[in-house]
């Protein structure tokens, strides 16, 4: 429990990576395996993943992309792509979905040593266009974000982001009373 | 990590509770320290939380969604909402975010004992209303979904959701040759 806890509350968003060190395909199968045993709406897994090692689509996705020059360094990249076609059951709820597995992703980079950052794509219509056209993702698949991966070159401390001012009981505010628990909304 | 690949790769929707049976508030604060150290878009952390344990609130919102009923038996629920004031570097980001941060919690969860299960409520505008009627959410925070939580009174074994045809190499499909890696899109 503290253990896992730990890789949790660890976890930081790591940008400098070690320059041609190598991560195994083992090491990204279990951060794939992690990522596709989050939970979805209905069980629908709408998520697919593209592994990118190819250092000219490295450097073409840190390109198009405003926040992606880590890219450059990096190992690989994860794109995580959301599946339109596999929402039978629930719509709409594929980016949350993408999303949870994107989590769990990032901590199995970090249980592991690696380092990893998660780079927006999605709701952004051209970061979208961009990551679609050099990764040649066909329509019905969305770009959801991308995942860079390296050896890490930079430590970070934990950063604790627990703000019980963030937290409410049962009730935003008592009826007739907003914010009378001290926290203005 | 083979224990923290555990606690991922065993985590499961878990709808039946002991009733009566008590979850901490350290247990609960455990949860929310783990949701809160997610990463989130600029680091906006656009996050609340309402922890719900009073039993009339839980079984109105068990009786307002058409998938809550194991709310009936929770020791608890949690609100995730979205802080759409706090989207100040890049806005549409907050599910995501929120999802990251509901992720983090269910493993929290799972890893302490507890039983949870992810309940959508965003981007239903229905959902959402009946939740902020009930936890009287005021505008501009937008409830994300719930969480029930409770002291198992089910076990299911994990479930291997990896498959390897989800998966692509640097590119979708070789230029001109869309579906040859086998795994039609």
């Amino acid at each position: 429990m503290t253990n896992w806890m730990d890789i949790v509350l660890s976890r930081r968003s790591i940008r400098k990576y070690k320059p041609d060190a190598p991560v195994s395909d083992d090491a990204v199968e279990r951060m794939l395996r992690a990522a596709m045993a989050a939970p979805s709406a209905c069980n629908q897994q709408p998520w697919r993943f593209v592994v990118v090692r190819d250092r000219a689509l490295l450097d073409a996705l840190a390109d198009a992309h405003p926040y992606a020059r880590m890219l450059r360094q990096a190992a690989l990249a994860v794109c995580v792509c959301g599946d339109l076609a596999a929402e039978t059951c629930f719509g709409g709820y594929w980016p949350q979905d993408c999303a949870a597995a994107t989590e769990n992703l990032l901590l199995a980079a970090h249980a592991q040593g690696l380092g990893a950052v998660w780079i927006g794509v999605h709701p952004y219509p051209a970061r979208e266009a961009d990551v679609r056209r050099i990764l040649s993702i066909p329509e019905g698949f969305v770009p959801f974000c991308l995942v860079s991966v390296g050896v890490p070159a930079e430590r970070k401390p934990p950063s604790d982001r627990f703000d019980p001012a963030k937290v409410r009981i049962d009730r935003w505010a008592p009826s007739g009373s907003e914010g009378a628990s001290g926290d203005t909304p």
